[in-house]
Protein backbone atom coordinates (compact mmCIF):
# COMPACT_ATOMS: atom_id res chain seq x y z
CA UNK A 1 0.00 0.00 0.00
CA UNK A 2 1.07 3.51 -0.59
CA UNK A 3 2.95 5.34 1.97
CA UNK A 4 1.68 7.62 4.87
CA UNK A 5 4.06 10.37 4.76
CA UNK A 6 1.04 13.19 5.24
CA UNK A 7 2.28 16.62 6.84
CA UNK A 8 2.25 17.26 10.67
CA UNK A 9 0.73 20.60 10.99
CA UNK A 10 1.93 23.01 13.73
CA UNK A 11 -0.11 24.50 16.81
CA UNK A 12 0.49 27.79 14.83
CA UNK A 13 -0.95 26.70 11.38
CA UNK A 14 -3.85 25.50 13.13
CA UNK A 15 -4.53 28.82 14.69
CA UNK A 16 -3.96 30.23 11.47
CA UNK A 17 -6.47 28.71 10.20
CA UNK A 18 -8.85 28.57 13.36
CA UNK A 19 -8.49 32.73 12.36
CA UNK A 20 -9.68 32.46 8.88
CA UNK A 21 -13.04 30.37 9.94
CA UNK A 22 -13.78 32.99 12.47
CA UNK A 23 -13.06 35.78 10.26
CA UNK A 24 -14.63 34.85 7.33
CA UNK A 25 -17.55 36.88 6.37
CA UNK A 26 -20.79 36.81 4.05
CA UNK A 27 -20.17 40.45 2.19
CA UNK A 28 -22.57 42.03 0.12
CA UNK A 29 -22.63 44.66 -2.85
CA UNK A 30 -22.35 47.95 -0.39
CA UNK A 31 -18.57 46.20 0.50
CA UNK A 32 -17.27 45.19 -3.02
CA UNK A 33 -14.32 47.41 -4.86
CA UNK A 34 -14.80 48.14 -8.35
CA UNK A 35 -11.63 46.29 -8.83
CA UNK A 36 -10.79 43.53 -11.18
CA UNK A 37 -9.63 39.88 -9.80
CA UNK A 38 -6.37 38.89 -11.52
CA UNK A 39 -6.60 35.84 -12.94
CA UNK A 40 -3.75 34.15 -10.43
CA UNK A 41 -6.12 34.95 -7.61
CA UNK A 42 -9.47 33.27 -9.12
CA UNK A 43 -7.20 30.81 -10.16
CA UNK A 44 -6.26 30.12 -6.53
CA UNK A 45 -10.17 29.85 -5.48
CA UNK A 46 -10.50 27.25 -8.21
CA UNK A 47 -7.45 25.64 -7.02
CA UNK A 48 -9.13 25.46 -3.02
CA UNK A 49 -12.36 24.25 -4.70
CA UNK A 50 -10.83 21.46 -6.54
CA UNK A 51 -9.39 19.57 -3.83
CA UNK A 52 -12.93 19.62 -2.18
CA UNK A 53 -13.57 15.98 -0.83
CA UNK A 54 -16.15 14.88 -2.60
CA UNK A 55 -18.50 11.93 -2.70
CA UNK A 56 -16.08 8.37 -4.07
CA UNK A 57 -14.21 11.10 -5.96
CA UNK A 58 -16.41 11.89 -8.05
CA UNK A 59 -15.47 16.13 -8.26
CA UNK A 60 -19.16 16.40 -9.37
CA UNK A 61 -18.69 20.17 -9.57
CA UNK A 62 -19.08 22.65 -12.66
CA UNK A 63 -17.87 26.60 -11.87
CA UNK A 64 -19.50 29.17 -14.01
CA UNK A 65 -17.17 32.12 -13.49
CA UNK A 66 -19.52 35.37 -15.01
CA UNK A 67 -18.09 38.82 -15.19
CA UNK A 68 -20.44 39.45 -18.31
CA UNK A 69 -23.04 43.08 -17.21
CA UNK A 70 -25.94 41.87 -18.97
CA UNK A 71 -25.95 38.45 -17.45
CA UNK A 72 -25.46 39.78 -14.61
CA UNK A 73 -28.43 42.02 -15.15
CA UNK A 74 -30.91 38.88 -15.66
CA UNK A 75 -30.00 36.96 -12.54
CA UNK A 76 -30.49 40.29 -10.66
CA UNK A 77 -33.59 40.43 -11.84
CA UNK A 78 -34.46 37.18 -10.61
CA UNK A 79 -33.53 37.72 -7.32
CA UNK A 80 -35.51 41.44 -7.31
CA UNK A 81 -38.30 38.89 -8.17
CA UNK A 82 -37.30 36.22 -5.31
CA UNK A 83 -36.74 38.87 -2.63
CA UNK A 84 -40.22 40.60 -3.14
CA UNK A 85 -41.83 37.31 -2.72
CA UNK A 86 -39.22 37.06 0.28
CA UNK A 87 -41.53 40.05 2.11
CA UNK A 88 -44.31 38.23 2.97
CA UNK A 89 -42.78 35.59 4.92
CA UNK A 90 -41.84 37.56 7.25
CA UNK A 91 -43.99 39.25 10.42
CA UNK A 92 -44.85 43.15 9.63
CA UNK A 93 -42.28 44.36 11.91
CA UNK A 94 -39.32 42.07 10.36
CA UNK A 95 -40.39 43.57 6.91
CA UNK A 96 -39.26 46.86 7.45
CA UNK A 97 -35.72 45.86 8.68
CA UNK A 98 -35.50 43.25 5.81
CA UNK A 99 -36.68 45.91 3.69
CA UNK A 100 -33.70 47.47 4.41
CA UNK A 101 -31.09 45.13 4.24
CA UNK A 102 -28.45 44.86 1.15
CA UNK A 103 -28.43 41.00 0.52
CA UNK A 104 -26.17 40.86 -2.39
CA UNK A 105 -23.72 42.09 -4.78
CA UNK A 106 -24.68 40.49 -8.23
CA UNK A 107 -23.96 43.78 -10.16
CA UNK A 108 -21.23 44.99 -7.68
CA UNK A 109 -18.94 42.37 -7.28
CA UNK A 110 -16.40 41.75 -10.85
CA UNK A 111 -16.82 38.71 -10.53
CA UNK A 112 -19.68 35.97 -10.07
CA UNK A 113 -19.67 32.23 -9.83
CA UNK A 114 -22.64 30.09 -10.38
CA UNK A 115 -21.62 26.59 -9.00
CA UNK A 116 -23.46 23.18 -10.32
CA UNK A 117 -24.13 19.57 -9.35
CA UNK A 118 -23.14 17.66 -12.66
CA UNK A 119 -24.73 14.23 -11.75
CA UNK A 120 -21.93 11.41 -13.04
CA UNK A 121 -24.65 9.48 -14.87
CA UNK A 122 -23.04 6.05 -13.52
CA UNK A 123 -22.80 4.80 -9.73
CA UNK A 124 -20.56 6.61 -7.14
CA UNK A 125 -18.76 4.96 -4.39
CA UNK A 126 -20.29 6.06 -1.33
CA UNK A 127 -23.83 7.29 -3.32
CA UNK A 128 -25.78 4.35 -3.21
CA UNK A 129 -27.68 5.02 0.07
CA UNK A 130 -28.11 8.57 0.34
CA UNK A 131 -28.12 10.07 -3.19
CA UNK A 132 -27.65 14.27 -1.69
CA UNK A 133 -24.32 13.61 -0.39
CA UNK A 134 -23.51 14.61 -4.56
CA UNK A 135 -24.93 18.11 -3.32
CA UNK A 136 -22.99 18.02 -0.40
CA UNK A 137 -19.31 17.21 -2.59
CA UNK A 138 -20.30 20.35 -4.09
CA UNK A 139 -21.09 22.77 -1.20
CA UNK A 140 -17.69 21.27 0.21
CA UNK A 141 -15.93 22.77 -2.97
CA UNK A 142 -17.95 26.18 -2.18
CA UNK A 143 -16.77 26.23 1.41
CA UNK A 144 -13.10 25.93 1.16
CA UNK A 145 -13.57 28.32 -1.86
CA UNK A 146 -15.30 30.76 0.61
CA UNK A 147 -11.90 30.33 3.16
CA UNK A 148 -9.57 30.73 0.49
CA UNK A 149 -11.11 34.06 -0.36
CA UNK A 150 -11.08 35.25 3.34
CA UNK A 151 -7.46 34.15 3.77
CA UNK A 152 -7.17 36.45 0.13
CA UNK A 153 -8.58 39.47 1.63
CA UNK A 154 -11.13 38.65 -1.08
CA UNK A 155 -15.16 38.49 -0.42
CA UNK A 156 -17.21 36.46 -1.21
CA UNK A 157 -20.97 36.47 -0.54
CA UNK A 158 -23.31 33.55 -1.07
CA UNK A 159 -27.18 34.34 -2.91
CA UNK A 160 -30.20 31.94 -2.18
CA UNK A 161 -32.80 34.52 -3.25
CA UNK A 162 -32.41 33.14 -6.54
CA UNK A 163 -34.93 31.30 -8.70
CA UNK A 164 -33.08 28.28 -9.70
CA UNK A 165 -34.37 27.31 -12.38
CA UNK A 166 -34.45 30.94 -14.10
CA UNK A 167 -30.51 30.86 -13.47
CA UNK A 168 -30.00 27.81 -15.44
CA UNK A 169 -31.74 28.98 -18.29
CA UNK A 170 -30.00 32.58 -18.02
CA UNK A 171 -26.67 30.26 -18.04
CA UNK A 172 -28.11 27.65 -20.46
CA UNK A 173 -27.03 24.88 -18.37
CA UNK A 174 -27.35 21.33 -19.30
CA UNK A 175 -30.89 20.00 -17.83
CA UNK A 176 -29.49 17.43 -15.50
CA UNK A 177 -27.26 20.14 -13.83
CA UNK A 178 -28.35 21.90 -9.82
CA UNK A 179 -27.66 24.90 -8.98
CA UNK A 180 -26.22 24.87 -5.46
CA UNK A 181 -24.90 28.26 -4.96
CA UNK A 182 -24.67 31.73 -5.96
CA UNK A 183 -21.97 33.45 -5.79
CA UNK A 184 -20.26 37.52 -5.62
CA UNK A 185 -16.77 37.56 -5.56
CA UNK A 186 -14.53 40.59 -5.05
CA UNK A 187 -12.39 43.17 -3.07
CA UNK A 188 -14.01 44.61 -0.44
CA UNK A 189 -13.42 47.92 1.55
CA UNK A 190 -13.11 45.51 5.09
CA UNK A 191 -14.54 42.42 6.55
CA UNK A 192 -17.04 43.45 9.90
CA UNK A 193 -15.99 41.69 13.35
CA UNK A 194 -19.07 39.59 13.67
CA UNK A 195 -21.77 38.60 11.11
CA UNK A 196 -23.70 41.57 10.16
CA UNK A 197 -27.32 39.72 10.85
CA UNK A 198 -25.49 39.34 14.41
CA UNK A 199 -23.97 42.75 14.38
CA UNK A 200 -27.89 43.90 13.40
CA UNK A 201 -29.59 41.79 15.75
CA UNK A 202 -32.03 39.81 12.95
CA UNK A 203 -30.28 36.48 14.95
CA UNK A 204 -28.74 35.90 18.07
CA UNK A 205 -25.07 33.54 18.12
CA UNK A 206 -26.76 29.98 19.32
CA UNK A 207 -25.18 28.51 22.33
CA UNK A 208 -22.37 25.78 21.55
CA UNK A 209 -24.27 23.38 24.46
CA UNK A 210 -27.78 24.09 22.88
CA UNK A 211 -26.31 22.33 19.53
CA UNK A 212 -24.30 19.77 20.99
CA UNK A 213 -25.92 16.45 22.19
CA UNK A 214 -24.47 13.06 24.12
CA UNK A 215 -24.58 9.92 22.76
CA UNK A 216 -28.26 10.17 21.70
CA UNK A 217 -31.36 11.95 22.02
CA UNK A 218 -33.45 11.73 25.59
CA UNK A 219 -37.02 11.59 24.34
CA UNK A 220 -39.06 13.52 26.90
CA UNK A 221 -41.78 10.88 28.38
CA UNK B 1 -23.50 51.13 10.80
CA UNK B 2 -20.63 48.74 12.62
CA UNK B 3 -17.12 49.35 11.57
CA UNK B 4 -15.16 47.13 8.95
CA UNK B 5 -11.83 46.26 11.17
CA UNK B 6 -11.43 42.65 10.01
CA UNK B 7 -8.16 41.34 10.02
CA UNK B 8 -6.10 41.11 6.99
CA UNK B 9 -4.27 37.75 6.49
CA UNK B 10 -0.27 37.37 4.78
CA UNK B 11 0.80 34.82 2.01
CA UNK B 12 1.76 33.22 4.11
CA UNK B 13 -1.32 32.43 6.47
CA UNK B 14 -3.30 31.75 2.85
CA UNK B 15 -0.24 28.93 2.42
CA UNK B 16 -1.27 27.70 5.19
CA UNK B 17 -5.13 27.12 4.53
CA UNK B 18 -3.83 26.08 0.77
CA UNK B 19 -1.65 23.07 2.27
CA UNK B 20 -4.68 22.27 5.00
CA UNK B 21 -7.03 22.30 2.36
CA UNK B 22 -5.06 20.06 -0.46
CA UNK B 23 -3.53 17.60 2.62
CA UNK B 24 -7.04 16.70 4.21
CA UNK B 25 -7.99 13.34 3.70
CA UNK B 26 -10.69 10.89 4.38
CA UNK B 27 -9.91 8.30 7.15
CA UNK B 28 -10.53 5.16 7.59
CA UNK B 29 -10.88 2.57 10.28
CA UNK B 30 -7.62 0.90 9.25
CA UNK B 31 -5.87 4.01 10.10
CA UNK B 32 -7.15 5.35 13.11
CA UNK B 33 -5.43 4.72 16.35
CA UNK B 34 -6.70 3.24 19.59
CA UNK B 35 -6.29 6.84 22.07
CA UNK B 36 -8.92 9.11 22.97
CA UNK B 37 -9.61 12.69 22.04
CA UNK B 38 -9.05 14.80 24.30
CA UNK B 39 -12.25 17.10 25.56
CA UNK B 40 -10.24 20.68 24.63
CA UNK B 41 -9.66 18.68 20.85
CA UNK B 42 -13.50 17.95 20.79
CA UNK B 43 -13.99 21.52 21.41
CA UNK B 44 -12.01 22.94 18.44
CA UNK B 45 -13.79 20.92 16.22
CA UNK B 46 -17.01 22.07 17.65
CA UNK B 47 -16.10 25.63 17.39
CA UNK B 48 -15.02 25.11 13.84
CA UNK B 49 -18.50 23.83 13.13
CA UNK B 50 -19.80 26.20 15.09
CA UNK B 51 -18.65 29.51 13.14
CA UNK B 52 -19.61 28.08 9.59
CA UNK B 53 -21.64 30.06 7.62
CA UNK B 54 -25.54 29.89 7.90
CA UNK B 55 -28.27 31.00 5.86
CA UNK B 56 -29.63 34.10 7.84
CA UNK B 57 -27.62 32.97 10.82
CA UNK B 58 -30.18 30.44 11.03
CA UNK B 59 -27.07 27.94 12.85
CA UNK B 60 -29.54 25.17 11.67
CA UNK B 61 -27.01 22.22 13.20
CA UNK B 62 -27.11 19.90 15.87
CA UNK B 63 -24.11 17.73 16.54
CA UNK B 64 -24.35 14.47 18.06
CA UNK B 65 -21.38 12.71 19.88
CA UNK B 66 -20.89 9.28 20.12
CA UNK B 67 -18.75 7.39 22.01
CA UNK B 68 -21.07 4.10 23.28
CA UNK B 69 -20.05 0.94 21.66
CA UNK B 70 -23.26 -0.33 22.01
CA UNK B 71 -24.66 2.98 19.71
CA UNK B 72 -21.73 2.87 17.23
CA UNK B 73 -22.47 -1.59 16.72
CA UNK B 74 -26.23 -0.68 15.61
CA UNK B 75 -24.72 2.21 13.22
CA UNK B 76 -22.15 0.15 12.15
CA UNK B 77 -24.93 -2.85 11.39
CA UNK B 78 -26.93 -0.34 9.02
CA UNK B 79 -23.39 0.59 7.37
CA UNK B 80 -22.99 -3.29 6.27
CA UNK B 81 -26.60 -3.93 5.08
CA UNK B 82 -26.07 -0.97 2.62
CA UNK B 83 -22.90 -1.88 1.73
CA UNK B 84 -23.69 -5.31 1.20
CA UNK B 85 -26.35 -3.55 -1.48
CA UNK B 86 -24.30 -1.11 -2.59
CA UNK B 87 -22.30 -3.49 -4.66
CA UNK B 88 -25.02 -4.55 -6.71
CA UNK B 89 -24.90 -0.88 -8.26
CA UNK B 90 -21.38 -1.80 -9.75
CA UNK B 91 -20.00 -4.06 -12.47
CA UNK B 92 -18.56 -7.25 -12.02
CA UNK B 93 -14.44 -6.00 -12.33
CA UNK B 94 -15.55 -3.38 -9.71
CA UNK B 95 -17.25 -5.39 -7.55
CA UNK B 96 -14.22 -7.48 -6.59
CA UNK B 97 -12.27 -4.02 -6.05
CA UNK B 98 -14.77 -2.56 -3.99
CA UNK B 99 -15.21 -5.78 -1.66
CA UNK B 100 -11.78 -5.18 -0.61
CA UNK B 101 -12.16 -1.55 0.12
CA UNK B 102 -12.31 -0.25 3.89
CA UNK B 103 -14.55 2.44 3.63
CA UNK B 104 -15.59 3.19 7.55
CA UNK B 105 -14.04 3.34 11.25
CA UNK B 106 -17.27 3.49 13.06
CA UNK B 107 -16.26 1.24 15.31
CA UNK B 108 -12.23 2.13 15.00
CA UNK B 109 -12.36 5.66 15.60
CA UNK B 110 -12.77 6.97 19.61
CA UNK B 111 -15.47 9.34 18.30
CA UNK B 112 -18.22 9.38 16.21
CA UNK B 113 -20.23 12.85 15.20
CA UNK B 114 -23.42 12.42 13.76
CA UNK B 115 -24.75 15.93 12.03
CA UNK B 116 -27.94 16.82 11.63
CA UNK B 117 -30.02 19.79 10.07
CA UNK B 118 -32.70 20.92 12.28
CA UNK B 119 -35.42 23.21 10.59
CA UNK B 120 -35.70 26.38 12.40
CA UNK B 121 -39.70 26.04 12.37
CA UNK B 122 -39.96 29.84 11.12
CA UNK B 123 -39.48 31.50 7.81
CA UNK B 124 -35.13 32.24 7.24
CA UNK B 125 -33.74 35.18 5.64
CA UNK B 126 -32.29 33.51 2.49
CA UNK B 127 -34.31 30.50 2.92
CA UNK B 128 -37.21 31.71 1.02
CA UNK B 129 -36.62 30.18 -2.32
CA UNK B 130 -33.93 27.85 -1.85
CA UNK B 131 -34.84 25.56 0.98
CA UNK B 132 -32.54 23.29 0.50
CA UNK B 133 -30.05 26.25 1.67
CA UNK B 134 -30.61 25.38 5.21
CA UNK B 135 -28.91 21.71 4.38
CA UNK B 136 -26.04 23.31 2.90
CA UNK B 137 -25.11 25.55 5.55
CA UNK B 138 -24.67 22.00 7.85
CA UNK B 139 -22.80 20.60 5.27
CA UNK B 140 -20.14 24.05 5.28
CA UNK B 141 -20.33 23.15 9.57
CA UNK B 142 -19.33 20.02 8.33
CA UNK B 143 -16.44 21.00 6.05
CA UNK B 144 -14.87 23.13 8.69
CA UNK B 145 -14.62 20.86 11.50
CA UNK B 146 -13.22 18.71 8.61
CA UNK B 147 -10.54 21.23 8.06
CA UNK B 148 -9.74 21.94 11.32
CA UNK B 149 -9.00 18.00 12.23
CA UNK B 150 -6.69 18.15 9.68
CA UNK B 151 -4.54 21.59 11.03
CA UNK B 152 -4.59 19.26 14.44
CA UNK B 153 -3.53 16.27 12.37
CA UNK B 154 -6.57 14.09 13.39
CA UNK B 155 -8.55 12.16 10.82
CA UNK B 156 -12.34 12.30 10.36
CA UNK B 157 -13.65 10.00 7.72
CA UNK B 158 -17.74 10.60 6.10
CA UNK B 159 -19.55 7.81 6.00
CA UNK B 160 -22.50 8.30 3.67
CA UNK B 161 -23.04 4.43 3.04
CA UNK B 162 -26.03 4.21 5.70
CA UNK B 163 -30.00 3.91 5.97
CA UNK B 164 -30.47 7.32 7.34
CA UNK B 165 -33.55 6.59 8.94
CA UNK B 166 -32.29 3.46 10.99
CA UNK B 167 -29.00 5.95 12.03
CA UNK B 168 -32.21 8.44 13.11
CA UNK B 169 -33.71 5.50 14.98
CA UNK B 170 -31.07 4.41 16.77
CA UNK B 171 -30.06 8.14 17.96
CA UNK B 172 -33.85 8.71 18.72
CA UNK B 173 -33.38 11.68 16.51
CA UNK B 174 -36.42 14.18 16.51
CA UNK B 175 -38.44 13.08 13.38
CA UNK B 176 -38.15 16.86 11.95
CA UNK B 177 -34.17 16.43 12.08
CA UNK B 178 -32.55 15.18 8.53
CA UNK B 179 -29.13 13.50 9.55
CA UNK B 180 -27.18 15.63 7.03
CA UNK B 181 -23.50 13.34 7.79
CA UNK B 182 -22.02 10.94 9.86
CA UNK B 183 -18.21 11.29 10.89
CA UNK B 184 -15.88 9.20 12.47
CA UNK B 185 -13.14 11.00 14.28
CA UNK B 186 -9.60 9.99 15.75
CA UNK B 187 -6.25 10.21 15.89
CA UNK B 188 -4.53 8.32 12.76
CA UNK B 189 -1.39 6.59 12.05
CA UNK B 190 -0.83 9.08 9.03
CA UNK B 191 -2.42 10.91 5.72
CA UNK B 192 -2.24 9.86 2.41
CA UNK B 193 -0.45 12.19 0.17
CA UNK B 194 -3.16 11.93 -1.96
CA UNK B 195 -6.65 10.70 -2.09
CA UNK B 196 -7.28 6.89 -1.25
CA UNK B 197 -9.55 6.56 -4.42
CA UNK B 198 -7.21 8.44 -6.58
CA UNK B 199 -4.09 6.11 -5.26
CA UNK B 200 -6.90 3.37 -6.03
CA UNK B 201 -7.39 4.26 -9.15
CA UNK B 202 -10.61 4.00 -8.75
CA UNK B 203 -11.24 7.20 -10.27
CA UNK B 204 -8.50 9.99 -11.88
CA UNK B 205 -8.57 13.62 -10.94
CA UNK B 206 -10.40 15.49 -13.02
CA UNK B 207 -8.58 18.26 -15.04
CA UNK B 208 -9.68 21.89 -14.04
CA UNK B 209 -10.82 22.91 -17.46
CA UNK B 210 -13.27 20.21 -17.36
CA UNK B 211 -14.62 22.13 -14.21
CA UNK B 212 -14.75 25.98 -15.15
CA UNK B 213 -16.90 27.28 -17.93
CA UNK B 214 -16.88 30.96 -19.01
CA UNK B 215 -19.98 33.29 -18.69
CA UNK B 216 -22.56 30.52 -20.11
CA UNK B 217 -22.71 26.72 -21.28
CA UNK B 218 -22.57 26.83 -24.97
CA UNK B 219 -25.59 24.37 -26.02
CA UNK B 220 -24.49 22.47 -29.08
CA UNK B 221 -26.66 22.96 -32.49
Amino acid sequence: MHSLTGKLFTEVEADVLREIICNRRDVRGNRFLDRPLEEVVVRQLLDAALHAPSVGFSQPWEFVLIRDAEIKRQVKDSYTEENQKALSFFGEEKQAVYARLKLEGIVEAPLNIAVFYKPSGKPVLGQTSMEEVGLYSVVCAVQNMWLMARALNIGIGWVSILDPDKVKQILKAPLENKLVAYLCVGYTDGFYLKPELELLEWEKRKAAEAAVIYERYVISP
